[in-house]
């Protein structure tokens, strides 16, 4: 197996594309979101497509006005979310997908809200493109698996997760890289665009 | 004008789709957000399309975790977005758009951020499709026009918003009711879907 140095200087603050936080090896703490980010950055800079991270859900209770500064809220909560976290547009088709991370050998469903699972139904139902990456920390691989694999399996399955031999089985590999640093979107071209 | 009593009977914190509210002539204020939220509730439910609000971007700075009970973020700030707030999936289609609401006979253009005229602009390039949905609140009116139109009066002309008069005439008025109180993916049907 191939060592991919960059997905593990990723340091979690690291907001998008630094370079120099990526050769900082005392930085550490792989996060599939910052590769995510970077990647979509990378992505919409390219203008190959546009792609977000949607905000965290968050129940506003107060906010404080103080003078001369910023409104500053002082009580939230996090939300359950009703959807997914990235979504956009690709060779002009809709795209919907939920990133996750596995410290171990499998991907337990109570990872993800039966919400997120109506969601893929639904935009797959209107002919989104929806699938799921999952990011197997510890040996350093992440895959694209389909929504309708991922669904079929949580509504019908025995087993309450995804074990990794189903994902390396039925998922696709996704290229690790510089920039972007997940190439999800030539998995993306594989999978669901072929005939081209 | 014919008067849309729904639209002026929403209370601000009406979440989404309540009976009740409707006939409580003691709560005030007119929302665009919530005539959106309850319209895309009732899309989604009757399998029309998967369109969703993004959440508010907020920087969390720090969260406290009181024992047995929720975290609780006590201090965080709102972030200027970088996309639209609402988009999602109509008929295979990529959409997208922000909502706006104008108490006076014009929409200024400082109240859209330049990083959102670039996306809707990316979202045009890539081919979805993308639009602004402008309500006047005085006169009860609210229009959908199309990003394209708002991108050039905002780059190359020299007044600062767009009149009522403009939205008027190059966008389209949206039909307000009950269920969806803003129909405005029939206008959708109409200006992006004609020839079908």
């Amino acid at each position: 197996m191939v060592n991919y140095p960059n997905l593990k200087k990723i340091s979690a603050s690291h907001a998008a594309f630094q370079d120099e936080t990526k050769h900082d090896t005392a930085r550490r703490g792989y996060s599939l979101e910052n590769a995510l980010n970077q990647s979509n950055q990378v992505y919409l800079t390219r203008q190959r497509a546009v792609i977000h991270k949607k905000p965290t859900p968050i129940q506003i209770v107060k906010v404080d006005y103080p003078s001369r500064s910023a409104a500053k809220i002082v009580e939230a909560y996090f939300k359950v979310p009703s959807t997914t976290d990235y979504n956009g547009i690709y060779r002009g088709k809709y795209i919907d997908f939920e990133a996750k991370e596995c410290a171990k050998g499998s991907f337990p469903f109570k990872n993800i809200h039966p919400h997120q699972i109506d969601h893929l139904e639904a935009v797959v139902f209107h002919g989104g493109i929806a699938f799921l990456i999952i990011a197997f920390t510890q040996k350093n691989e992440v895959y694209l698996i389909d929504a309708c694999y991922v669904i079929d399996k949580f509504r019908h399955a025995s087993r309450h997760s995804l074990l990794y031999e189903d994902i390396k089985e039925h998922g696709y590999l996704i290229k690790q890289g510089y920039a972007p640093e997940l190439d999800y979107l030539s998995v993306v071209d594989e999978v669901y665009f072929k005939e081209d």
